[in-house]
């Protein structure tokens, strides 16, 4: 029933290849599917400045796509001259969820910026990238506690992202594009490696959904994220 | 426990005035508690572009605040040259919501822009303006049917938003700004009159949830936005 | 003669209703006939930096209208990106008005914001911008005064404001929309409570006026500031 | 008593010199005393859109000063990514002063833009604009009549700008630089050739003044704009 | 002597592996050591408005680097809200480059926008665009050609682009990034596959060059291109 | 051959007018036939803040077009919103040239920027702009000797620009506007008084030229630099 052929509770395969540029303190190039996000992270010295003094650290991330990651191409948003609502709704998410997995007072008065940029998307771009921008932060932070910077692990859990909608009636695991174009209510599941919620997004275009799908989504999103957690585990 | 005093379950004193501007096709001020949205609801003879020819009408909205609607003043949007990505993450929010209690064939090929203006602040702005832009859309709808420019009603349902969180450890209904400061997750439920859900939005910053407490939050919301639709229906 | 049945000399019914935010310091509603504008004032604890270490202080304004506040929608200032030249041109122009009543000595090295919302347009918002921003203002002084930051009352006269034109060949007084859209000329005049002018910007779209007629328009300028000053004098 | 020696009602030297720029249809350089201004009018085929098919044409100015026009360098606007609120008010002001010396239906549905860019200022610029951009506008028309593109003369009158204000207590003619920075009240008088009023913008910053003040400033206008109109004359 | 080892004349190792995203009408990744660009060439069927119904097809390319492509992350050009001059000077080279190479009558009233985004940088990007644009924009002509869009090849010869400069007093070729910050003396060399120059850049900063210098980097571009373009045939 | 009537190698009348405003250290109009550039130097107290403790001076240029210094109107970059990427190119082409004629120690920890304001534009206005953006440098710097303020000249060469081209199959010696439209191939040559090279942009639009070609318009532009700068040396 899927356009792909998968089974309603099937992710597609996931790649996380780690170490992909030599600038970055962390980074991979995470596929799901047809989405390929190159997600680095860059330790910064100081804080944001609302922390000063505070002796927390701050994680934050940024997303991009590159015009042509999509079947048409888009307007670049450096030439456009702002980043979309859709950009900004979506490195927000992307940090909240990075922030909900680290003890900032372990982390200290320091930034790690994360950026996800999409190469290549068929949907999922921004559970793509949460996924992949956690273990391009873990990377980074190996690196700080190997220099010996910091010196108790601040990350206290794994983070990743799956979505889940309703396509063709029938709740589905880890859309494409194909099914998120078409489906009437969907959305993005947060969890860290315990399977604790971070964040969820449910949203329906022109439809709504039942409390009943709600707990059926939940479920579909809990064996996705455990997927990928293992996932992670493996590329570190 | 609540700042305020109230119970767990308790809502905010809810009114809503409607006809507040003599200009707009619909417009109510809506007050819970001390947050307080103007909101206008704006009848065109266009589609927006990508629509035409369709037949397909639709709903848009746009949110603002003033600078002094809140404790400390704000840089005004317009001076900073910029929405902020808060402001446009709302916006969508809102506009999405109220189309999914639109039948846009019936709605024809127009667009109603709802605009929704915090007065003044002091939490569930986003959910206010969902709530009051519903009844400013649902005037403005009236009028087209009183002058026969549609025939048949294209609202299928009410639509209302409510906040819920967890506060001091507990799941609070309708959260205040003294509450949502300080809570580590909350979100946002946007129901429909029968009790669908049209979006759930639940973000922890700092902190995690389980899937029972997701369940007595969706509990909780159902039983807000139930008091919500009955404000709704008094004031038309 | 005039649309709206008033005499030439006739100002429309004004009021100004205090303290109708529970953030600012300072704040009214004031309604000129269907022009209502809200105003707040904002105490800032610092001067703009080409004052530092003077010990003089500022009062400055910023002017926004609601998109619906006029008969057609207006693209909101956020969402387009910047201020057009008429808002920047109003808000400079309060700020001026303002600053003439104020002993910036006494005011010490502080800010006063001055904020002015229009919520419902029908011709001269610039003015009741000004003589509810006033209001504002000396409310907020007022509780410099109260908790003693300041000791002596830096407010040295009212300041109000009143537009007048020739409408249909004859000089009138206090526009409405219909005759301000009308009138070949007309401008502002803001005056103190003691009548001396502060600023007289008189223009003429299409059309040139006499120096007699200038004359009459500054008589009926001095008697409409009279009036506007006792209704600021009743509202504090 | 004033800082050039000038006598009170004494004006500036002023020189026009027409025919500066090959492509322009109208230029001219005008100087007033060491404020230059170079003035160019474009005729162009197609009025502004909210014209189209209303036959009738329109006059616009834009206004710049090249960056070390003035005694410190000012950042240039093209740099800064937009025009000050102070550009936009003197390049509003410029077109409806010259729009209120035209027939608009003699023009016929054409626009003409009058750009006057300031080379040196020592006060006075929005003045010297309107006075020397009306030579180009003049003699842009002059080229309409002789191509035969319009068959009758839009231009109904001289339009001509001279600065007045009170200094040291005393009333004076056309400031330059060092008299309008320590001026507690000044304005611009813009008249036609036969000394009816265009536009009169008189402002105090941080004093009033009184009407009798006001009718002295309107004498001196009347005197300057005498003089400025015969330099045009003499120009053409 | 050179950081890397190379001898004078040496490039370093080019691979360009074509087919490299699944959107695209062509694309690949050029890697110059560590110079990484991913090209994508996108067939739009319109033209730019100015060749309305000329017949003439037309070429254009935008550049962007992620944020941490380099040692130290650069501020994303999206949320800095507009492209440097450096970026909008390199992409209006790499289009200049590529319409060289192009017979526009041949390709038709349609746009080939190519574009080059830097994965990781190592001195020398904007040559590695050029030469790897063309091998994108080689690959959707192909497309064109197959699908009888177009019926004669518009590409009239090979383009490809190399670095020369003057380090530690020698001329090199193709510098990296440890010799391109130290050069006083570098510049870019664009020429067809057939050796014809089409654009030179040669620039000092604080430094001047010989004639005769010139000539011996001439030279050395000339080699260096004929690598570049044998490294284009074996992609193809 | 030449539309101007000129020989190949012949260059248009220069006249370099000095003191041309009473605002700035340095000043100049230049005229190469009919491109008229107004260049101003205005002397900084302080360097960029990258230079900040290096004891290092810096040199920067802007460059800027009134709207009719050209055949037809363009738009006022100021009124765009930003400097278009010509723009961008061209003031660091100019900044980067008058760099290179300095010694940046004996500069000493100060900024001069220089200003190029194009009043009439008849091609090679970029030429005009170093060439005469020098003789404004030179003028600010004699200011600085004279008062003291440096002790030796940092100035150490003579910096002008022309340019060359291939026009009709001809090499031809600075372009006007209707060669360099029509050109093929041309570019901007910037030498020191010595002769030696600074920036060689050579470009083809359209078009490729040979290694012979490049010799000649080598040749051309330093006899054409020569000539640049005697009028220089009798300017000053």
């Amino acid at each position: 029933m899927r356009p792909s052929g998968r089974k309603l509770d099937e992710m597609r395969v996931i790649s996380i290849e780690t170490g992909v540029t030599k600038h970055a303190e962390g980074s991979c190039l995470i596929r799901c599917g047809d989405t390929h996000v190159l997600c680095t992270a860059t330790i910064e010295d100081k804080a944001p400045s609302f922390l000063k003094g505070t002796g927390l650290g701050w994680v934050t991330a940024e997303y991009g796509m590159l015009p042509r990651a999509t079947n048409t191409r888009n307007r670049r948003e450096a030439a456009a001259g702002k980043q979309s609502g859709r950009t900004q709704e979506i490195q927000r998410l992307i940090g909240r969820a990075l922030r909900a997995g680290i003890d900032r007072v372990a982390l200290g008065e320091r930034q790690i910026v994360v950026d996800c940029d999409v190469i290549q998307a068929d949907g999922g771009t921004r559970c793509a990238s949460i996924t992949g921008g956690w273990v391009a932060l873990r990377l980074a932070v190996n690196k700080l506690l190997k220099t010996g910077a910091i010196s108790s692990d601040p990350i206290v859990d794994h983070v990743a992202a799956v979505s889940c909608g309703i396509y063709a009636g029938q709740p589905v695991l880890d859309l494409d594009y194909a099914e998120d174009s078409e489906a009437g209510t969907d959305g993005n599941f947060i969890l860290t490696g315990r399977g604790r919620l971070i964040e969820v997004q449910m949203s329906a275009e022109g439809a709504t959904f039942s409390r009943e799908e709600m707990g059926t989504l939940l479920d579909l999103s809990e064996a996705g994220v455990a997927r990928l957690v293992e996932a992670q585990k493996a590329a570190i």
